[in-house]
């Protein structure tokens, strides 16, 4: 299993994956599943991903060889371009989702022979000088939702364990600090309830208009200030409740 | 869809389930999923459900009509007894799980050829004078698992949003009043997330060796109580997180 978080503010981007992947709960491994395309004060572009990791990978592979915007894309910037050189995030996106179709026309029909499912889904959150900043889920079809201010956070992998944190305080004004303690909780919260999602944590905050990230951080199981967040956490949580006034139809005990 | 708790703690056990079920989205009906039977001062046993409707009613129905522990049952008790005379919570389940199974053989054939999958769960807890306080979980083959102090709590239904907060402060030797409320709190971060967890709520206390519900209430949407709990939730917990300190690898806005 995977958990993946994106966050889409008025300050900038925070991405957030953990690292185990399970094939059964006696086969358990670490892979990076948040991958950074950059070219300096260019454009920061940031992938995560969910899912079969043979799936998964093979996706990130073909775009870190440099994958073409396919030729005979109807839109704008289909002239070979790669994530290094599209023109926007939106092509960007299109890119990715050609890259699962890559995979999918290559690996589909074998996996479905064993009765695998086809399962991956992606995040791609950036900003390329002069455009907009966005954040972009890509599904196992290739097609894609994006986050607005409405609904500026996006969630892949094991999402319900963290999402209640985020529905009471996400909104799209937070500043970035509060952001990045939020996806942290709401990590945590996840991965206290789905042992398959695990240490360590791949942390990435890009600042709105900046193209270069301004924390670019592996969260281990050793982290002080993630430990002392999740001891502060509980307690937090459990002083709130304990705080809340009792039912007036509940008998004192 | 559908949400209930069950909560066995030292001083007794909390039970509380909402009410909403539906049939894809544009089919949305109120239905009580919390049933009592009770002889009073002598037993109180409660059964929640979860599941295919025309299921868990079916159950409920040959339960309340006096379905008899069948008299092939090798275990003590087995001889004609009703949910108001088994002598036991132990034999209780095994009644359910009976009555579970008739209805598997009733309809589970003619579900199976419109491909409609045979899905219900349980919950059932009570105390018999004399007899110790049980909680258990009764699944679609009418076998059962049991809350025990070292995981005090059971979930049917939709368990994920709620089950965070129960994780960092549901434990067995928790107040009744504590465990009223967070019941409530469970219940509304799963009721955010999840259009297909609705109000009203039934709510259930049995003190320990009372045999006498302390609490009985349907809770609805415009109960004062939720109302003030909710908005003091969500504002305590905007605090908790807003009170945390910032990670000191991360560059002030």
């Amino acid at each position: 299993m995977t958990y993946c978080i994106g966050m889409l503010t008025s300050g900038g981007l925070v991405m957030l994956a953990d690292t185990r992947t399970n094939a059964g709960v006696d086969n358990i491994a670490t892979f990076r599943k948040l991958t950074v395309f950059r070219h300096p004060s260019e454009r920061v572009i940031m992938l995560m991903s969910s899912g079969n990791l043979a799936i998964t990978q093979a996706v990130v592979s073909l775009l870190e060889e440099g994958l073409e915007l396919d030729e005979h894309d109807p839109a704008e910037g289909g002239n070979g371009h790669t994530l290094l050189s599209v023109p926007s995030m939106f092509q960007a996106a299109r890119l990715v989702g050609q890259a699962v179709r890559d995979v999918y026309r290559a690996d589909a029909e074998a996996l479905r022979q064993q009765d695998t499912p086809f399962i991956a889904s992606f995040m791609l959150g950036g900003q390329i000088r002069g455009r907009r900043m966005r954040l972009f889920q890509i599904y196992s079809a290739g097609n894609f939702i994006e986050a607005t201010p409405d609904t500026p956070y996006l969630q892949i992998g094991e999402n319900k364990y963290g999402k209640p944190i985020l529905d009471r305080a996400m909104h799209y004004e937070i500043d970035l600090l509060s952001a990045v303690k939020l996806s942290l909780i709401s990590m945590d919260s996840t991965m206290r309830s789905n042992m398959s999602v695990g240490m360590p944590l791949d942390l990435a905050v890009l600042p709105r208009d900046t193209q270069e990230l301004s924390v670019e951080r592996r969260v281990g199981p050793d982290d002080d200030y993630y430990a002392m967040l999740q001891q502060s956490w509980s307690e937090a949580l459990r002083g709130a409740y304990a705080r809340l006034p009792s039912p007036p139809w509940m008998p004192e005990a």
